[in-house]
């Protein structure tokens, strides 16, 4: 299915709800696997990065803000890192994983609105006609938004998205999403995470659709999960109370919402910040204007082999998820952002199945 | 000075800004003294609580939480503890710390405006008149909020909140407002972090107003404080990024704000909760419906002596701040709620200068 990008751009701007998924990592490890992984694993943090300037950089920075007796050292509470989740953790082509979710959430309702059939942007979606959908524009993807993501309480999105989750495919990879998550990110943040550093998630995303499966697959719980979000009302239904999502959006955390975002929820500027897209750029203009030792990296998505590669910037394809422009490279250039090339630095993408 | 109920009441409902204040803890104990308090604590995590229901209510939840051979027993990740802050964690009389600070910055802001001379609300609030403030209502107070909470950049409101909070002093206690913290209650903050319990405040306040001092003084970090907040916009000020505190209320974290603000913050349902008010009944119905076993605990100011006595619960004074009601009490009553008696159960209120 292809995606217009004005649909998908504003599609990560307005998918703005919340809910649970298991994660559903299967690990079929030999014994004798895991020694030798855990060996290698002292004397290198990162093993699925090849050794390069980007690893190194990793290494030297929380080396550095770690060590007492130097200049650049940071006290744990201010080890702030904060990463962007799609494309930056997980896979987001060929759509994101929430509009995924979202268009098989009509499909299952569909039946208890025979007035889709008929009625836009309900039947341009589920026909698949993305062309009709995105001339609709931000107002029909909304409608798509509110009648998926809204109308239920908190603790009935959690058990739908939970739901999807665990029986939901990638397309091309034939595997849940959640086991699309980058390998050498997740070492990253366990690193981190070993070295003091608080990991937080700062996504585009909505909050209440991350939150049931962060803890599990990074080991970040939902409390260090910042997202996009709708308004909830607490209210009293069969006689107890719950918070009822509405159908109105609270927070978009995306572009200069994500300081905005980071200030809200966790109070203090990050000193390590890592993204993929234009979306994360003032993420990391944030950090890296701030007073202490800081660390900006960016995903490139350069791996059509392994995984994808689009741009614009680097002459790859313009498409519909997760633009990295030449804009965004230049200002990585003028400021020192590290670029990841998932080809080059990356020995492995996902965990093995 | 006396402030009428309704600007008071409102008062904590619209005063929704953010800032630090270095905590100015003189501790002069002699060496014997610490020696004996420690061999006390060993055997009592709660020294400054007389023996009593209240005390060992908390002390039973605690070991059955943590005690992983017991039915009651609940994993570290959802043992998530919210407070509320003013009259629960620290004074709130003769009139929110946070309102006092805004009539403060109102004074030192004077000079600059000497159109608040004639022009109300300012006027009435320069002037200490309270009656006029009052009939001048919500919109009269709103004024005073933006007019000492926005305008200017978050780094900028923090060094402002922080300097006043340095220097002010309670016009009863003569002490910082820092050092007004109830020694109990920090004592179950403390009781509960050694029991891997994630500590949270969840109060009316301003978030940006407590968020400088909650780590010194409670050892509660910024991302752990959930409070009211007005919205900030991410802009180049002078060359430089910074988030602007903009004369719009982003989110009133009282009454039902409460669990929304702990769902949003959060992400996790409370399995003990503590306030000291109306404006935090429904935290403690939120906790006292979770599937999880579960403490709820309200402060009942009635030590006129050591602290201050109010309700109008009880036949106390029905006073401009921390109404307890007697609807509260009876919701107490039927859900099992725990009430406090300051005068009864605790054996010391503050921290010795």
């Amino acid at each position: 299915m292809r995606i217009p990008l004005n649909v998908a751009r504003y599609a990560v701007s307005v998918i703005a709800a919340v809910a649970l998924a298991f994660p559903v990592l299967a690990q079929n490890v030999l014994a004798q696997e895991v020694v030798a992984q855990n060996v290698v694993a002292q004397d290198d943090p990162l093993p699925s990065w090849n050794a390069g300037v980007n690893k190194s950089a990793i290494i030297a920075f929380v080396r550095s803000a770690t060590d007492a007796s130097n200049s650049n050292y940071v006290p744990p509470a201010e080890r702030i890192a904060t990463f962007d989740n799609d494309g930056t953790l997980w896979v987001e082509h060929p759509m994101y994983t929430q509009l995924a979710f979202a268009l098989d959430r009509l499909k299952t309702l569909a039946p208890e609105h025979p007035e889709w059939k008929t009625a836009q942007p309900f039947k341009a979606a589920l026909e698949g006609d993305m062309r009709t959908l995105g001339a609709l524009g931000e107002e029909g993807l909304l409608k798509i938004v509110m009648e998926t993501h809204a109308g239920m309480s908190t603790a009935d999105f959690e058990k739908i998205v939970s739901g999807w989750i665990a029986e939901a495919r990638h397309p091309r990879f034939d595997r849940p999403y959640t086991d699309l998550t980058y390998q050498p990110m997740v070492e990253v943040i366990h690193y981190l995470q070993e070295n003091e550093f608080k990991t937080f998630i700062v996504s585009g995303g909505g909050i209440e659709f991350m939150r049931p499966w962060t803890a599990r697959v990074y080991n970040i719980p939902p409390e260090n999960v910042v997202g996009s979000s709708i308004k909830t009302e607490y209210k009293i239904i069969n006689g107890k109370h719950e918070l009822m999502r509405l159908g109105e959006i609270s927070f978009i955390d995306d572009k200069a919402g994500k300081p905005v975002g980071i200030n809200a929820h966790i109070g203090l500027r990050p000193i390590a910040a890592f993204g993929n897209s234009d979306g994360d750029a003032q993420m990391l203009q944030w950090t890296a204007e701030g007073p202490r030792p800081h660390l900006m990296m960016l995903v490139f998505h350069d791996d059509s082999a392994r995984e994808y590669a689009y741009g614009p910037a680097g002459g790859l394809p313009d498409t519909a998820f997760g633009t990295f422009s030449p804009w965004l490279m230049e200002e990585a250039q003028k400021g020192g952002w590290h670029v990841i090339s998932m080809k080059n630095d990356w020995s492995t993408i996902f965990s093995p199945p």
